[in-house]
């Protein structure tokens, strides 16, 4: 394989090789994961060329088939049980399809919600994908506020099953993944009503098509809801129930219970059931990272290939003879080029961080909660919702960042980059819009100024992400630091800014809920809505104090383990505390970290760690180990052959069979020629 | 047509009916457009539903009929000669394709560039659609450093023809739209060579396709460049030159010529060719506020006939029966709602204000141009690659902003807003990408800093948009005001602090710069690289500084005309100013302009003004005057009947057309049966 010149200079001067740090990004868990996933890294399912020239049907069909396929490999290697495994196969799995669904939500659903005999009944079919199955919650008219929807269960206590219905165009649940045209079964979000009476929203186990023909089952209308932006291998479904019936028994009954007579009850704690959402957060933030590094490598790679321009003075007057034509630059040295990229790249390792920790919390979460001990759930759930939030808005801004620093070539789709973003962007809605959940997030954390104000401290406050809040004293004056106290590369200052940022506005936001809370007798809601602009900043403040303390922490092993990795991940992390910093700055002198006239030195501080980390860019990004198929961009391939990969590309387009397109023969030779037909418009 | 209630009453409280605020809006000379081009607007080929469901083939078989019906259309108007119809069909023609390049590039360049002689010969054949052009700059290897093309024309003085080849692969021609498959001729961008000697690039006239049968001519190898992100209407070329000859005559040959001989000479100002480069980008810009008011139209609305949550407390305990289920709130309603949506409308104003100015600039540049008076081509061209960058890039992210504030449905194909913006995205790539253009834009501001030191005062300074430069003295020390001092909703205040700003960082840059010449022997290139970012801040600051100015000067029309329409625009023109300066409160701190403590005071002013202009949002957008086939949206109709639409949107999805689908024979079924068949896997 001949690859460029450039690449392979690149290759050579970078100070650690790629796979030396390929470890130390990772780490050991997931390490092992990747070498466990090789079956399906090595398979034609992860490339995607295909999705370059298809249209929505095609893509469809083709999604079926790896869907198919992909159930041939877990079978074969019994993955079915391993949730790590099944969580790198999402990342690696090309495109994505109805299965995602039924790993992420449905499996995990009933794993969570169902009760003891109904998982023994349903898991093994699941997990053999004798049934597959989606969530079902959204509907047309609802989808953030979930106690406010429409769809109704209704308990007929003579056949002793709910009777199920959508009353309302409204209430058409709408945007489940698979629920179109693939899964079997659904877990239905919908109002549980006995006896008139309405309990609200419960889970229940629809199955929606036949399992011997596929065919929808009477009492449902089942749609495809049309294409999206990206996401295409995906049919996310419409559904109307018109007295669809099933079981009593189809109640998830974990939590709750209704018995034949139609008396309904509660058991166990059920906030226990938020702490399941927060499974599906900690994935998306754990895959986010992922996601960036993806556009990143493209971005970075076709940056060391791409040059344009030259650096010498060589503009020569118009109309004279062209002597001198010097050597153009490649992009990668451009400051600005730097700017755009390299903080992005330091951000996809303390995402990556940053997910790792995330996950060590959730588990241990989990454990405890196995033990009825929930204490950690406010916390989890703060983390949880301002890491989701901030970190999927860095991510889908950062991808499109990648594409459009790619100059023009970055538009086309076998960039790679244009189908990673249009199939990324969702991740800022679902699961929590970006919005509802950055209220979350701050609501979250004014409960917790509400308890350091009455002198509470929260569980296991030593290890807590929110410690630093508990340990804010708003009393104390603050001030902006004289020039010669600013250390921008010393890991506590920077942790100390982060921190000090968060605190102040979440102090001021807190203050300014109270006197809401005052002007407004006491309504939270109404309240609350006059600072949500404010959480918003708050969820990504907390969100980046949460990043840097993981990125240190990470980085005080990897100083054990290797100088000259370390100094490379030391470098990313000051990128990542200094570009935010500058681009937050507004926020950090509002908050007293910095002054007014320190602008400067961040700049320039970040503009010498721009030329330290430089020689070292491809290095790391060959670190992510991602291969050419999973890439899928003719801008990202290893070998950097991009312009022979781009003509390669386009040759497959089908608008390429022929030299006279049909579109001069119906349209294009009447605008030319108007005298040769008087054409009716086929408009 | 029974319109939704809550828009019906949004209509009816507005303090101005939306038709007395569309000539504000629009201008007398625009309203005039609009009636000249009401054929268009009331044609089908506005509506582009089409577009949801269809593949690239469909859709470019589809752009060639809309073309056809245009040129009719054009014909039958006589539109083919007045520019100014011709910028509003670009907007209202429903897809892009390659008669854009045609109007804006091809016909442009031949006006500019062509001698007397070849002006007569083509202009006719152009107007009339006799032969349909492109703009063939672009290669593979070459985009923004249009110096380095490598395409040659060498001259054949033994046949008196001009022989054409694209010598490497990197040479080959990417990207000019319409060239794949629908133009029959080309300007196209080579170097000039005569006896060995290298003149540099310039254009000519190629013929690419037989006029006759549309076949590609010997010589020429065309291709189209395959699917891109959104623009699939517009048929992306390729092209390889292997020894494609003409005529000697086929240079444009306003600015040079070539003799029988051999003779290569240059003639007039060369400088006058970068006047024509302001021609398009002046386009561009103007067209900016008409891109983003569609997206903000269309989330507008969405947002009025949304509802969401209540904003009672109502949240009973889980397991209680639900007796209360209070009025849902339109989401308009939600403080960070508006802080997503209101800046955006704001923007969208200044922006049409600020285009209407820049097109008046570049009239009278070329009135005085024509008079051989290019003096104001500098600032002309300091304005033009400014308001380019910054207004693409704010408008891109608007149209986004606009998408992710529709939640989940905004993913839709059929909310519009995904492929409006998937057409949008390139325009801050082409004519210029964002950062090479705020380099022009920077070096641009340095000369301004340069003959200011030097004591030059420029041409036209009282009317100049530099003027703000001109007069800045960088020796008075400034210091933030006093909290007393701060008078956000007056206009010299806001505007003094906008250019205050810009000024402040154009000095500081300008430092830099000259600190880098001195390390670096004074190497202007390598000098300029390290103030790249500092120049991309510079063009944002310009353009904001430009765009508030324009604001200004409308708004104190307006107030003379009607002063209840004066009302609101002034509180659209105060949230512009104020929402970018919170934005970018960094800067404003930094330049002193405001002190640390003052970011509360915005954020505080801004939401007041948002509640003053929620009350009229929706007639502002109505003001528009978007029919429901331009906005091509179920989200944003006229009628607000949303829900209703998008199921109707969804029908037509081809994968409907069965219930149980190829997939599920082909796939789906042998993984819900894996005894079925021991498939042999189809990837
Ligand atoms: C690709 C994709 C896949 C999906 N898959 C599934 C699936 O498998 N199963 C399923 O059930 N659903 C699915 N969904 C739906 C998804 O969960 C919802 O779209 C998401 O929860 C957001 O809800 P919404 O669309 O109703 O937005 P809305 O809640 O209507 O939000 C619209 C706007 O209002 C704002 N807003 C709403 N409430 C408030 C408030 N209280 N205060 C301030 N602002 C507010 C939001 O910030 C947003 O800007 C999917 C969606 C997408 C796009
Ligand atoms: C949809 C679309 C339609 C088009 N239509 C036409 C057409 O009709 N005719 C035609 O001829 N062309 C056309 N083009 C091509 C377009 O003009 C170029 O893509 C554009 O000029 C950018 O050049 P590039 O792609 O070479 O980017 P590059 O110049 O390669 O830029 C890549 C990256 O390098 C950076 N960079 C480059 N130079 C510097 C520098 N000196 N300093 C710092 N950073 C730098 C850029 O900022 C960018 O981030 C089209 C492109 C698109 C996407």
């Amino acid at each position: 394989m001949k690859v460029n010149s450039d690449l392979l200079a690149e290759r050579r001067k970078a100070a650690v090789s790629s796979n030396v740090l390929t470890p130390l990004l990772y780490g050991p868990k997931l390490m092992k994961v990747f070498e466990q996933l090789k079956p399906l890294l090595d398979d034609p399912l992860v490339d995607t060329q295909d999705v370059w020239v298809m249209n929505n049907q095609q893509r469809y069909l083709r999604a079926c088939e790896r869907a198919e396929r992909l159930v041939r490999l877990i079978r074969k290697y019994g993955w079915a049980d391993k949730p790590e495994i099944l969580r790198g196969v999402q990342i690696f799995q090309g495109d994505d399809f109805f299965l995602n669904l039924h790993f992420v939500m449905f499996v995990p659903t009933i794993e969570a919600l169902a009760g003891d005999d109904q998982r023994q009944k349903w898991l093994p079919l699941a997990k053999d994908f004798r049934i597959i199955g989606t969530y079902s919650q959204t509907e047309l008219g609802h989808g953030s506020n979930v106690a406010g929807l429409e769809t109704t269960a209704d308990l007929d206590l003579q056949t002793d099953e709910w009777v199920l219905n959508t009353p309302t165009l409204e209430s058409t649940k709408w945007w489940p993944g698979g629920l179109g045209k693939s899964c079997t079964h659904c877990i239905l979000m919908a109002r549980l009503r006995i006896k008139g009476n309405d309990y609200g929203v419960h889970p229940f186990m629809l199955q929606v098509r036949d399992l011997e023909n596929h065919k929808t089952l009477p009492g449902i209308m089942l749609m495809h809801i049309g294409q999206k932006l990206g996401y295409n291998g995906m049919d996310n479904g419409g559904m109307q129930l018109k007295g669809a019936r099933i079981p009593r028994t189809s109640l998830l009954m974990r939590f709750y219970s209704v018995d034949k007579q139609g008396n309904y009850s509660v058991r166990g704690n059920l906030k226990l059931i938020y702490g399941t959402m927060t499974f599906t957060r900690q994935a998306i933030i754990a895959a986010g990272s992922m996601h960036l590094a993806r556009a990143v490598v493209i971005a970075t790679r076709y940056s060391a290939v791409r040059r344009q321009f030259s650096m010498s003075i060589a503009t020569q007057p118009a109309g004279t003879v062209i002597t001198n034509r010097p050597q153009e630059v490649q992009i990668l040295d451009y400051t600005s080029q730097q700017y755009l990229l390299f903080p992005l790249l330091a951000s996809t390792i303390g995402f990556m961080f940053a997910g790792h920790m995330v996950h060590r919390k959730y588990e241990q979460f989990q454990r405890e909660a196995a033990e009825g001990n929930i204490k950690r759930l406010e916390e989890v759930h703060a983390i949880t919702s301002s890491l989701k939030a901030s970190i999927t808005m860095v991510v889908v801004e950062g991808i499109e960042c990648c594409r459009r620093i790619c100059g023009g070539h970055g538009y086309l789709l076998s960039a790679g980059l244009p189908i990673h973003l249009a199939n990324y962007l969702p991740q800022i809605t679902y699961e929590g819009d970006f919005v509802v959940l950055s209220i979350q997030a701050g609501r979250s954390l004014m409960k917790a100024v509400q308890l350091r104000e009455n002198g509470v401290t929260p569980y296991d406050l030593e290890k807590s992400s929110t410690r630093y809040v508990y340990e804010f004293d708003p009393s104390v004056e603050l001030k902006a630091p004289e020039d010669d106290a600013i250390d921008l590369n010393n890991p506590e200052f920077q942790l100390k800014a982060f921190q000090q940022r968060s605190n102040v506005l979440i102090q001021k936001t807190f203050m300014k809920l109270a006197a809401a809370m005052g002007e407004n007798d006491n309504n939270l809601v109404i309240s609350m809505d006059t600072v949500k602009v404010e959480f918003t900043r708050l969820a990504h403040a907390h969100s980046h104090a949460c990043v840097l303390k993981a990125f240190h922490d990470r980085l005080r092993q990897v100083q054990k383990e290797n100088a000259a990795a370390y100094k490379i991940m030391k470098d990313l992390c000051d990128i990542y505390a200094i570009y935010w910093m500058h681009e937050s700055f507004g926020e950090f002198v509002a908050t007293k970290v910095l002054a007014p006239d320190h602008d400067d030195i961040l700049m320039s501080t970040l503009k010498n760690l721009f030329k330290s980390i430089r020689p070292q860019a491809i290095a790391i990004t060959d670190a992510f180990n991602f291969s050419d198929d999973f890439l899928n961009s003719v801008l990202g391939r290893y070998d950097g052959r991009i312009y022979e990969a781009i003509v390669d590309a386009a040759s497959r387009e089908p608008l390429n069979d022929k030299d006279v397109t049909d579109g001069y023969y119906r349209s294009i030779q009447y605008i030319l020629h108007p005298e040769r037909k008087a054409t009716s418009s086929k408009l």
